[in-house]
């Protein structure tokens, strides 16, 4: 079916849309249209009760007791098990716990162990910042050196010597989905582990990590997951590879029996090691909120809207405003993720004026303007009006007021 | 003034007592003698009603846009200023940022490169495991070895060679005070680096790093600080090591400028390279509502108090109970932290049956009870009640039903 293209017709396919009945779960401010849950989603209805909860009910009723009581000490091993099947893992092979860097410094290090007697760790350089700091300091810390190539590049002598190859499954920037399934086999035929960033991909787009034989991967969860402000990440690590892990941050509460506090450290078996630290249950009894809404739909049913969405948008951009914006992203909406990316060399501008007409996206540089389609919180309507402000404030030139252009530490 | 012994004696000093006031500005279930806030601080009053303003009225009032508007992106330095002068430390050398675990690591790591040319990482094998298990690793890493030794020995050829020295200012099991101004001395003199670990004394002692010349420190701040289950912990580097430190962690969000996504990583100036990934905001309001309260009074003031308190404890139950117990920690207030340690061959049973009584310590195995007084929210007749808890609990041997004796995964 093409992409409805009027309003009417949006309002239209809103009424029989069966995910409409989401959006009431969401808080979304009155006004606004949020492109840019690919950078933080929403809060759920229940976040701001489950977190008072969390004060009230566990931590003041228990005080330390909540560790046991309230399942507190198993958090992070219970949420990895309701992220599992949305990544198509299995449910021991997930721990939510640290941030994304840390997991993929943790994760980089455990590849390396896991492939001794190779020099190279491979990676692309329109990969996120993070994931390019993290490759070029984990290999200076092994003695390795970084090969730096796009994906598509990903055979032949480039994966010669490879020990890790670590990639985001669809890129921060453009929103190009790379090919986990043919990228893993290539790695695994050269010998090497594939460890895959799913930062923009989990809760967005199907995913079967174990279908396609992944080793390790790494994600976010205040995304699409809807986890809050830094909710915690999550680290996967293949069953196949439990029995050799050497984890580089052995904290105690990683060790096998943390309560002995015992002299020599032995690694919690499975996933258990990457706890690390004390996890941070506040932020983990938001993310368990929204896991009860955004992992209640198939992902596969809710990727179907979100590229129906995308396609509404673009079309109405570029059918009103041909030639305005470069398409950063893929033109299918099936080779890029749930975000789409125009560039313009105002974009920034662009961006905080939209922001003023209620139509949230953010901007990257160097003149990326990015919009998210969230499926379960967004309507057709909202996107064709998000849209039609963006072909308005083109229009009208109202981003040149000056206020526009100051940027802020955060844009 | 001797510690006051009678239950009226108590009441009485209650009844004078300055600190009382604040009572009232903790969670503490009634019936509760809450003997563990060295291990998890109780919420202060404020602590749900801001969980839940986070996401009504930062998170779901303004969504990406809370990282500028809600100060979010600011939050961990803005933290860290707050715990300085708590710590004796500048405000700009302090950050607030993931687990004490993490923080470790980095300094470690950042304290062998400041310290080039040296071989040996100097750590106590009483200390807590983490700081144990971190130090191997890490020393493992750099190439280095592990010189173990009690700190009365951190004086000598026990310094030869070293780079850096790590110690807990408190120890976790007797309570014991390390003198940090010698120790970092000492290490100094050997020109080697003074990393201390201050989780059970940040809010429990006066500290002043500055004046101890103290060149970097950890610590955790759901302890004495109550910033909840998991709370992040802080790490400060002094001033005079800011240009040279280089971290085993580069994490985007501690790049010097974030939002270019350069490809190079260039670190943030001062202490602002450790954020690492993105803060987990909900643990960062959680800590800040409880400083409100407990960065309210004067660490001294507390202090005198909180060893007036484990005195009394002390002295009740050795009076009653001569030769039941043997005192792990330091008999003089003066040498040890804000908990006390008893020895009992079947210490986990009374703990048990002290909780079951409404007085909650811990158990730390092979054979420690272990008893926090925090002076805020504890007073003299509750400490007296719960020594008096104890001591019933050994005349009657209610400890001795089976009940009390079956281990969970927390203790």
């Amino acid at each position: 079916m093409p992409p409805p293209m009027t309003r009417e017709e949006c309002l239209a396919r809103d009424a029989s849309d069966p995910l409409a009945s989401l959006r009431p779960q969401f808080v979304i401010p009155e006004g606004v249209i949020y492109l840019d849950g690919n950078s933080l989603g929403p809060p759920v209805r229940a976040s701001a009760t489950r977190a008072a909860a969390l004060v009230t009910d566990e931590w003041g009723a228990h005080l330390i007791g909540g560790w046991e009581r309230d399942g507190w000490i198993d958090s992070g091993a219970r949420l990895g098990g309701r992220i599992a099947p949305l990544i198509g893992a299995r449910p021991d092979d997930v721990l939510v716990c640290d941030s994304t860097t840390v997991n993929l410094f943790k994760l980089l290090h455990v590849g390396v162990a896991l492939r001794p007697n190779r020099s190279v760790l491979l990676a692309s350089d329109d990969d996120f910042p993070t994931d390019r700091y993290l490759v070029e300091a984990v290999a200076a810390q092994r003695g390795y050196t970084v090969r730096w190539a796009p994906p598509r590049n990903w055979h032949g002598a480039t994966l010669k010597d490879v020990a890790v190859g670590v990639l985001s499954h669809v890129n921060f920037r453009t929103g190009l989905i790379a090919d986990m399934e043919a990228i893993t086999r290539a790695l695994h035929d050269a010998g090497a582990l594939a460890l895959w960033d799913l930062s923009h991909s989990v809760g967005a787009l199907p995913l079967d990590l174990g279908a396609c034989d992944v080793d390790m991967a790494v994600g976010c969860t205040y995304k699409f997951l809807c986890g809050g402000p830094g909710a915690p990440a999550f680290a996967m690590v293949g069953a196949h590879l439990h029995a050799g892990v050497h984890t580089p941050i052995p904290g105690w509460l990683g060790h096998a029996r943390p309560f002995a506090f015992a002299a020599q450290y032995e690694p919690a078996p499975g996933i258990g090691w990457a706890v690390t630290g004390t996890p941070t249950i506040a932020s983990h009894v938001l993310l368990d909120a929204a896991l009860d809404v955004v992992g209640s739909v198939a992902v596969t049913a809710t990727r179907h809207k979100a590229m129906e969405l995308g396609a509404l948008f673009v079309d109405i951009v570029e059918g009103e405003l041909p030639g305005v914006f470069t398409l950063h992203s893929p033109r299918e909406p099936e080779l890029r993720g749930n975000h789409v990316s125009l560039g313009h060399p105002d974009g920034f501008a662009i961006v905080q004026a939209l922001i003023a007409r209620g139509v949230v996206g953010d901007f990257r540089e160097p003149d990326v303007l990015r919009f998210g389609f969230a499926p379960l919180y967004l309507s057709y309507v909202d996107v064709h009006d998000a849209a039609i402000a963006l072909v308005d404030v083109m229009r009208t030139e109202e981003w040149r007021d000056p206020r526009f252009s100051r940027r802020g530490t955060v844009t």
